[in-house]
Formats: C-alpha cells, sequence, structure tokens
C-alpha cells in the first residue's frame, strides 16, 4: 500500500519556505505500515495541480494533499480536485458549522468569503479543523482514499492526529505491520559501510538503506510483517547482522545524536568533561549543552582561538607553539591536559585544526585536524584529515571528536 | 521556462530527514529567472525513478535531478536517467580523473568501488565536484535540459554555484531578467514586519513577501523586467521603501549572517571581541568562527557552564551568584567586564539564561536570558523572555546576542 504526498503552495516553490509537512506525514504513515512512494510541491496553478493530483491518483492507493484550503481566489485545491475525480462540489452543513462555531467562539461574526471553506467534493466526508478555520475532508472510491489537509503546520498535524489518522487505520486493514529501526554510525565513510553491509543491503525483507550526514552513515532498516511481532523480530535479526559487522561504529538507533550517547556514558560513569576547542570555535560546547541536563557532567569550555588564549587559558608553552606550529599534535596533547587540570574534570578535550579556506600550507592542508583527549591516567591524540568546506571541516571535526569520547568511555 | 527538481533518497520518504535542497535549488532557479514548477522527492527504487524522470521531462523545460550518484548500489540515478535518455552509460574519462585526483589528494588508493562513479550517459557533460568525490553531469538535448547533482547539500551547493548556474545561464538566453533582494532584519517579530510593510506586500510588482526563522524575519523582494537595468532598478525603490519602514532592523542582504556583518564592522572599526556563555554552550563562538579570517577580531571566548568557572575564567565574585543568581542581570554584566578584561580585547560579550525545559521558576522562567557587552567606557545589560523549545531558545539567544554586538557598532 503506496501513498503520494502532494504539498501545495507557490511559497513551496521560490525556495522561501521549507516545507516540513511532508516528511511529518511520511513519518506517520509509515508508522501505519503505509510507505511514502512519492512527495510532490506544486504551486497554487490549476493545470499543475490537476496534473500532479492525476499522476498521484494513477500511480498510488492513498494521496494526502496539504495547502489550498483557504478562503482565498488562490485556494484552488478542492475546485481541482472535485473536477479530476468527476464530482460535484457541495456545501457540507457540517462544515459550515464548525467554521461559524470557530469564528463564534472568538466572538467575531464569520466573513462570507469564509464559507468557500466549507465545499467538498459530493461523496467526501468532512476532516474537523480542532486548531484553526479550514476543515478538510476525505473520499474512498474504487479502493482509493484521498485526503485533504490545511497547509498551517500546526492545523495540519492537529487534523492529522485527531481526524485522519483513524481514517487510515481503518482503511490499511489489519494484515501489516511495520518495524523500523535506524542504526547512527561513526567513524566509518559511507564506501566503507556499504563495503562491509554488502550482502544486508541486498536482502528483500526486511530492507536496508544507507544515507550520509556529516561524519556520520544511518543504516536504515525497514521489516514488515503480519504481526507486529514478527516485524519486530525480523527488524532485530537484521539489526544484530549490521551490528555484527560495523561493531564500535554503531553509536545509537531511532534518532540518537552523538552527545545523547556520550552524555548518558558520562552520567552512568559519573565522569566530568571540560573541552578546548581551536577550529570549532565553540561548536564541540555547543552541542553537548544541546543536552538538557549536560551541567551534570560539562563543566566548562574555552575557544582558545589566538595563541595567547591557548598559552593563558591553558598553559600551553608559547615556545611549543612556536616550535610545532599551533595545529600539532603537541599543541592538541598540551590544550587537553591544560583543560583537564584547570578545570579539575575527569576528561579533557582538545581540537586545534585547519578549517580553511585559508591557512593551509603543504605540509599542513586545510582539513588537517588533531584531537586530543587526556585522563587521569593517559592520553590519546589523533589526527584526521578531512575533506570539504570549511563548516563541513568543522563539522566533521565536532563529530569526530564526541566520538572520540564516547570511543574511550565504552573500550 | 519552468524547471522540475527531483530529489531521490529513500531516506526523504522515511520522515527521519527534511530535504533542504530542493528549497536551495529552487532559490537559485528564481534567480535566473527559471521558475520551479513541481518538486518530487522519489526513493530509490527503479520503478518509481523511472515514472518521475519521465514525467519531469514531459512537464517541463528543466529537470534538475539531486542524489544516487554514490558508489553503492543504492545510488541508480545515472542508470535510470540513461535508459529513459535511451543512452548508454561511459566511463567518462574527466570524471575518473577526478575521483582519483580527490583520493590522490587524501594520499588514500581509490577504491574500485568508486569507479562506478565515473559512468555518465553518452552525451553528458561531467559536472565537477569542487568539494567531494562524486561528480555530476548534465545534458540538453530536444532544447530540454538535464542536470544531475550530488544528494549531500554542501556537494550539491558547490558544483550548482561553480559548475551548472553557468550552464543554466546560457540556457536560459536573455529576454527575461529577474532582480531578487532579501532583506534580513533582526528584532521584530513576522506579525509586527508584515503590520509595518503591509502596505507593500499588497503590490503586485515587484512582489514581497515574509518568511521568519530563529529570530530573523526576511523580506523577499522579487523584481522581472525586460531589461537588468529595470528589474534592479524596480527592485531597488522596493528596497529603499522597506528600509524606511524598518529601518536599523535590517542588518543584511542576500544571505548575509548577523556573524558576517558583525565581522566586517569589526575589522573596519579594529576592534576585538570576546565571548562568555553559559546558556548556549558554544554555540555564539561556533557561528563568530563561521567567518573565514574571525580570528582578525575574535580573541577568545569561555563556556563557563558552571559557577566555579564562572568565578575562577571571568573572576564573577561567588557571592554575587549566590546573591542574584546565575541567571541576573548583575552576573551577566559581571561576566561580560571579566571576559573584556581577562583577554584584553576592546569588547566583551557575555550570556546568561535558562534554555529549559528544566530549570525554570515563576520568577525566573524558561527562556529568561540577560545579554551583556562590556566596552572602553561604559556597558549594557537586555533582558529577553524568548519562547519556544530548547533548541528555539538557544538559537534566538545567539541571534539577540549578535545583533547586540552589530548595534553597538552601529549606534
Amino acid at each position: 500500500m503506496r501513498a503520494e504526498i502532494i504539498v501545495t503552495g507557490s511559497e513551496l516553490l521560490t525556495g522561501g519556505t521549507i516545507d516540513t509537512n511532508s516528511a511529518f506525514l511520511a513519518d506517520e504513515l509509515l508508522e501505519l505500515g503505509i510507505e511514502t512512494a512519492f512527495k510532490t510541491a506544486v504551486g497554487d496553478n490549476d493545470k499543475d495541480l490537476e496534473d500532479a493530483f492525476k499522476r498521484a491518483r494513477e500511480r498510488c492507493e492513498i494521496m494526502v494533499v496539504t495547502g489550498g484550503l483557504g478562503p482565498t481566489e488562490d485556494d484552488i485545491t478542492r475546485r481541482v480536485l472535485a473536477r479530476i475525480l468527476k464530482k460535484r462540489l457541495i456545501l457540507s452543513e457540517d462544515a459550515l458549522r464548525s467554521i461559524q462555531a470557530v469564528f463564534a467562539a472568538k466572538g467575531r461574526v464569520h466573513p462570507a468569503a469564509s464559507d468557500r471553506q466549507a465545499l467538498i467534493p459530493a461523496g467526501a466526508r468532512m476532516l474537523r479543523n480542532p486548531v484553526g478555520v479550514a476543515p478538510g475532508f476525505f473520499l474512498q472510491e474504487e479502493k482509493k482514499l484521498v485526503a485533504v489537509l490545511p497547509g498551517v503546520p500546526a492545523e495540519m498535524r492537529a487534523m492529522y492526529r485527531e481526524e485522519l489518522r483513524p481514517v487510515l487505520e481503518e482503511y490499511r486493514g489489519k494484515d501489516l505491520f511495520i518495524c523500523r529501526k535506524i542504526l547512527h554510525t561513526c567513524g566509518l565513510t559511507e564506501s566503507r559501510v556499504n563495503g562491509l553491509l554488502e550482502e544486508v543491503l541486498r536482502q528483500k525483507q526486511p530492507t536496508v538503506g544507507l544515507s550520509a550526514g556529516e561524519g556520520q552513515v544511518d543504516v536504515r532498516i525497514l521489516a514488515r510483517d503480519r504481526t507486529a511481532a514478527r516485524a519486530l523480530r525480523s527488524a532485530e535479526k537484521t539489526e544484530t547482522a549490521v551490528r555484527k559487522k560495523l561493531g564500535d561504529a554503531v553509536f545509537g538507533v531511532n534518532g540518537q545524536t552523538l552527545e545523547d550517547i556520550m552524555g548518558a556514558l558520562l552520567i552512568q560513569r559519573t565522569l566530568t568533561l571540560a573541552v578546548a576547542e581551536s577550529c570549532t570555535g565553540g561548536m564541540i560546547g555547543s552541542r553537548i549543552t544541546n543536552i538538557a541536563g549536560s551541567s551534570e557532567y560539562f563543566e566548562r569550555g574555552v575557544v582558545t582561538y589566538s595563541n595567547e588564549a591557548k598559552t593563558e587559558l591553558l598553559g600551553v608553552p608559547a615556545e611549543l607553539i612556536e616550535r610545532r606550529g599551533a595545529v600539532s599534535r603537541e599543541v592538541a596533547t598540551a590544550m587537553a591536559l591544560g583543560i583537564r587540570e584547570r578545570a579539575g574534570t575527569d576528561l579533557g578535550l582538545a581540537v586545534t585544526g585547519i578549517a580553511g579556506p585559508g591557512g593551509g600550507t603543504p605540509e599542513k592542508p586545510v582539513g588537517l585536524v588533531y584531537l586530543a583527549l587526556a585522563w587521569e591516567r593517559g592520553k590519546k591524540v589523533d589526527e584526521h584529515r578531512f575533506l570539504g568546506t570549511r563548516d563541513q571541516v568543522r563539522q566533521r571535526t565536532a563529530q569526530a571528536a564526541l566520538d572520540m569520547v564516547r570511543r574511550y568511555l565504552i573500550a
């Protein structure tokens, strides 16, 4: 059972507005075992809307449309949809009453233009709008289902959850269950993960796919089965196979971040951390403190952008910076030892590197980064050479730095 | 001249990943006078991709595809596209050389699997990847243009700007000119901007629209005309009207960030800055150092997450923290004075606040933030009450902090 999500509105096609409705809907549909095959964004243009609606009806069982339900001339969704479904638009008494009730609740007379919002195709049923004016509707015919929701995200979400979801649960029947697991990895390239998982990636059930972000590769497992228990078992079996191949590179599941995991490990072991950053400029501290409750383990950070700051705040000898350069194995180590000692924490993490685009030399190119970690009885320093823009080098550095702490904690 | 943007990748259809590529491309195309009629997201599925590609070719002159160019089995874009274009895939010597060069630069042997990335349809021309491995390509035939870019946003953007944009400029011809100005504002809500610009927002030519981000509202002006000069004049006239209404709230144009503007002002006045952060955890330093060359004015940052760090690194009296609380006007001011003095910079910026979700009280609720700025002959402290999630409060705080420095510098 496959769905097409169609988001309408010219503002989605001029770059100004990023569509978040379709990601929400795709996620919700998947939870019901309904796969989204296509997402289409189309402007408030009669002919284009018609083309999009027709196409969706041909290729998918379910079509969910958002937007174009307002009271203005631009709002043509209902008209175009009625035409391709070969239905008249009729005034829904239910819809009219619900519109009037919204205005009444605000102590206002409802404007005549809003009556248009009570028009729905013959045979359709209204979907109540729990938080706004425009009602939606759905229509089921020839085993195909069409549903139309408002474009305002909060209204769309409320209407989906309270009104459309029960309709879809009924529609999909009870013979399909989905279990989804996303495993997050760090420290391996996409090609490497692909190589290690070659076999699993070819299997048909559960399906396995990869997606890559900055310094992170995700493995997505999707199992379908006749019962929830069977789908779960099947997903878990594949998860075990993937984990066996990827080992420690898997750091979390289903949306967990490196800072989530690192934070949980620090709490579990009652350890504290302080950070000294150079090229990342505060990005590592910012990520660590994204986690509510991070004050339990994160004591402080310093952004030692200048050489003087490295000496004053971390005790890195000026002579060492002079001799080895600010971006060097030795300075990274001295920074980690310095922040640990001065903050009085269990762990000290330090980063120094060349984010670019300027500042590189043949011996020390843009993307060269040293990460150092100091703990009570030891220290470690890693060299990386990252590719990409200034922002990518910085993001990959932050990712690798958090992963370095995580790997230390699970070793 | 109309375009369809097709973003590929199953991760875009399972709710896990929000597509930002298509908004970027729609925006860029519009700048060339090319309207995006449809945006389609489709999974890594042979039949669906074929359907999407065929349909786009029927209904639009230009098709821009992102994703599916990687070295893995999932990456089927080039194969499906070659089939519907009725072309063989051939190994591009240019592409192969560029892939080898990327691995060589890292001192690594290129993996055999990556050779597959050098395959492009016969008749296509390679688009170089300035920041990654996978090359893209484009093909022009029967007056229609197809271009394929990588899915990784940074690679896609760099390839678009350096390689595809010149091709499209050539292709679109010379009879329609667009002038677009996006004015970025900080410090006013969207409703307030809407109220101030009511009249301008109603005009038909140039069109004016608003879009809102965290702590920022953008005013988008789009003028079309027969000559570049006429489009420019018309856009500038509207820009003047908008600036008159919004005054100092306008901080930049066309993608400039607060950190760009603040950095340029600091350089112009040869002033230096140091930052002390609490609830933002390094986010302000991270934004400042996003700018290449920020070492000219950014000396250091400290993330004083614990009270001890505020005392040790900034000299904030423990007694003051005890008496007024870490989130207070007095502590913010002491932090700004402390970082300025210890770093020896011209300006000291400090932030303390309650990002939530925990830690709020009736007197000091979640979202309460104090920003303080110290300079040679004075100081200033602002109180804000931000709404939203932890992440939103932090982002709005960082935005307001950078804006505070900007407003000081232009006062």
